[in-house]
């Protein structure tokens, strides 16, 4: 939940060179799935610590937040790049029906992408020539840079469902651990403090090395924000159940 | 927490008419806050309706929850938007520098991008020389199109957040707001589900529609992935806390 998908873009598209060498698809995905997993069981486990008497009800609650949030996550994903796949090929057929249909004002799209770029008149009427001589790469052309769309690969949905899934479970099971292994909310909610705060900070400064930000920054905005979470859901859960 | 990241991409740079003529960034915003909202703490409050007997729990721990993911995913956003202007600033730095010091190497660059798009070395010799006659014209057209980044507004950040917020504590509040007016658990599942089915449906249509999809597909994807959600986590906690 915690970071909007307007991180994605930045993740996925980002040419830094740090991120190309040193992470993959899976990795992306697995902080993706870790940044929420970590977070909101946290903060909804602290806050029901705040509420309620026994760490049953926490750890109930916990669980089921897991269970939700995981599969809301993972299957959303997954038909979210369904999606994406249909978009691209009927975006392509557009494509090609317009380059067949209404040649004369794609090419002037293509003239008028160009002239965007900076070239000059002669050179653009040189290169729309080059360009829509052969309709296949005409196409290929218009759908990267007039639509800035990338051929998304089919397998990669189910993938990425399955890793983001589980790297939430996990991230949800480490604050929740904590009220396992002691006996009241109070004493749980701060081993689960403790442990969940230093992951934060540890994922945070993994997390900004992986794409290329300062790190120690990085692992302190991570935490602030679970900190900040957590001490809301722990003040609003007083206040309602308390 | 729904949908992955991912979804941003697609919604995010979707130059699908349709989309460029219906829809804004606030409203992008608000979609992404209300399909988590919708989905999440419907999920919990459903879990915890299968586990304990007062709806008074349900209803601080689905407050909890909404405080907390809002939280996370407002917070959260603001800071990837912030890390977002600071990584564009210095990959800009970056090319700016690369342009003075490195000239015949960022300019083998601009021949490389050319050919990618299909140009023939006369062509590109032409427009290599006219896209580095200016410097200024010369990194704008590597940050485009060799990084593949667009200067992002430095304000949309904070107004994002908010927006997120709001969205997924109003749709949040849609399943919850049931428990508010029914004396049971086990009543209060049964409103909550009726009322957030019917609303997963009816965002799923508008939501599909504003991005140019099938919409009753889409309608139909949202409340399955909302009803797969709440059915687990309604077993789960049954399982564990019943």
């Amino acid at each position: 939940m915690t970071e909007p998908r307007t991180t994605a873009p930045a993740l996925a598209e980002d040419p830094h060179p740090e991120l190309h060498m040193t992470s993959s698809a899976m990795l992306q995905d697995i902080v993706i799935g870790l940044s929420d997993g970590l977070t909101v069981p946290f903060a909804l486990a602290a806050g029901l610590s705040g509420a309620v008497a026994s760490s049953g009800l926490v750890i109930t609650a916990g669980l089921a937040e897991i269970v939700a949030g995981s599969i809301a996550m993972g299957l959303g994903g997954y038909l979210a790049g369904r999606t994406e796949v249909e978009h691209y090929a009927s975006e392509l057929d557009r494509e090609h029906r317009e380059v067949r249909e209404v040649p004369e004002k794609e090419r002037a799209e293509v003239d008028e992408l160009l002239a965007d770029m900076g070239l000059s008149e002669a050179t653009r009427r040189q290169a729309v020539a080059e360009l829509t001589a052969d309709p296949e790469q005409w196409v290929k052309f218009m759908m990267k840079y007039e639509l800035g769309l990338e051929e998304p690969d089919p397998k990669q949905a189910p993938k990425s469902a399955i890793t983001i899934s589980l790297a939430y479970a996990l991230g949800g099971l480490i604050p929740l651990s904590a009220y396992f292994l002691t006996s009241s909310p109070t004493q749980g909610l701060a081993w689960s403090a403790a442990i969940t705060l230093v992951c934060l900070l540890v994922f945070g400064y993994f997390k900004s090395r992986m794409t290329g930000q300062p790190p120690v920054a990085g692992a302190i905005k991570m935490a602030v924000v679970g900190a900040l979470a957590a001490a809301a859901a722990f003040g609003i859960a007083r206040a309602v159940g308390g």
